[in-house]
């Protein structure tokens, strides 16, 4: 096998699999930040996206599980701090609710889960399920999306505020907290992952984390964009738009 | 099969498996406690007990792994805050390692758990393990040894202040901070099983649980009499004291 790659090599192998594949690409996210879509659409986006969102603490408990070291769980945890709040901190899952509150989808329905598209709740259990069986190393690497999302979250605030008069600044929040949380998230990640995968070995499985977790995320925009804009086939027990 | 026990009744059910295996009966214990140890004999002790120690954050992030009710994952992390501390809170792995290093254990030697006795290291990861192959509710109910807790944290502060020259406050201070932790956490235990095992299958399966987790704990000390007290046959590798 070749001589590992440099860490600096490696950051640029990383950050080349964003430019090919994060699903800010994606046909459905052109239309959905540049005003293309009408409310229904919108409202099946949040609807779905609420069942990643939700499944993230899970995702980041199941790497906990498996850290033996103290220091990396002590900083890992504030990820679920992040997503389910604490204390008084309502965390990230209850900013999504707010977002869906505002798009007029009852709450209890939301959270049932039951009218998303079965293929979001395959794409988001492959997720976890990826980070129960595979070493934390290539857990770790998987999370390396988010280096790529205070971009696509910054045009999302914009353009949606923008275009859609249902959406104001209230209903964003979620987008502006990340601005700030992932970029944290994604450089101690990215350090880990530099300085943890040495082998060639080790490499290309960190890179192919990577690879799986883009698929994860352009998987659930394919299924968006087949039910609820073309060809529009929603699937039997799914979301209909009002 | 027979109707479902009151919630009352599994209680009571659940203190008996207590009150029958909980391992403050055994004679490890017993002589622990009492006294009759000598300071090799407490070093065995402390430096396989943090196995189980470490291992505890580890379990409860298996548990939320599992939990799709974000206000349980919300009360259930404050169980790893309490073990691995949070923020300037160093936590209760931190305390017992000021132990171990009162008992001048190396504490690079006991984090590496190199000198464990395998038999501790299996019951602790069968542990974990019972944690992510189990449904919540069960994983859940084998937390309740909490229960039991504190009257043994009570009598070992007691016991090895009195009976230790090299027992000092200061080294008791995980026992002193559990005798708060631990009665919160079993309350909270006790009253989810109760509301939530409602079927006889639910309720014989928390049972089980309980006694599964009594087993863990008693394995434990089988293990450290065998080696350190009677016959006194250490293991390959194991820690020899002095």
């Amino acid at each position: 096998m070749a001589a590992p790659m440099s860490p600096d090599e490696l950051e640029a192998a990383l950050r080349q699999i964003g430019a090919e594949r994060y699903h800010n690409l994606h046909p459905f996210h052109r239309m959905l930040h540049g005003g293309k879509m009408n409310f229904g659409q919108v409202q099946a986006w949040a609807l779905n996206r609420y069942v990643y969102q939700s499944a993230i603490p899970r995702k980041d408990a199941a790497l906990m599980a498996k850290l033996e070291d103290r220091e990396l769980r002590r900083e890992w945890i504030h990820r679920i701090h992040d997503h389910d709040g604490l204390g008084d901190e309502a965390g990230g899952i209850e900013r999504w609710l707010r977002l869906t509150d505002g798009l007029k989808l009852d709450r209890a329905y939301v959270i049932t889960k039951e009218g998303a598209l079965p293929a979001t709740r395959f794409a988001v259990e492959a997720y976890v399920r990826f980070v129960y069986e595979h070493p934390p190393l290539e857990a770790i690497a998987s999370s390396l999306t988010e280096l790529f999302a205070p971009a696509i979250h910054a045009e999302r605030i914009a353009g949606m505020l923008e275009n859609y008069s249902f959406i104001d600044e209230h209903l964003v929040a979620y987008f502006r907290r990340r601005l700030d949380q992932a970029p944290r998230d994604a450089n101690f990640a990215l350090r880990y992952v530099r300085e943890n995968a040495r082998t060639p070995e080790q490499q290309q499985a960190v890179l192919a984390a990577l690879r799986f977790k883009t698929d994860v995320l352009w998987a659930q925009l394919d299924a968006l964009h087949f039910a609820y804009v073309e060809p529009g086939l929603i699937p039997p027990g799914a979301f209909r738009p009002g």
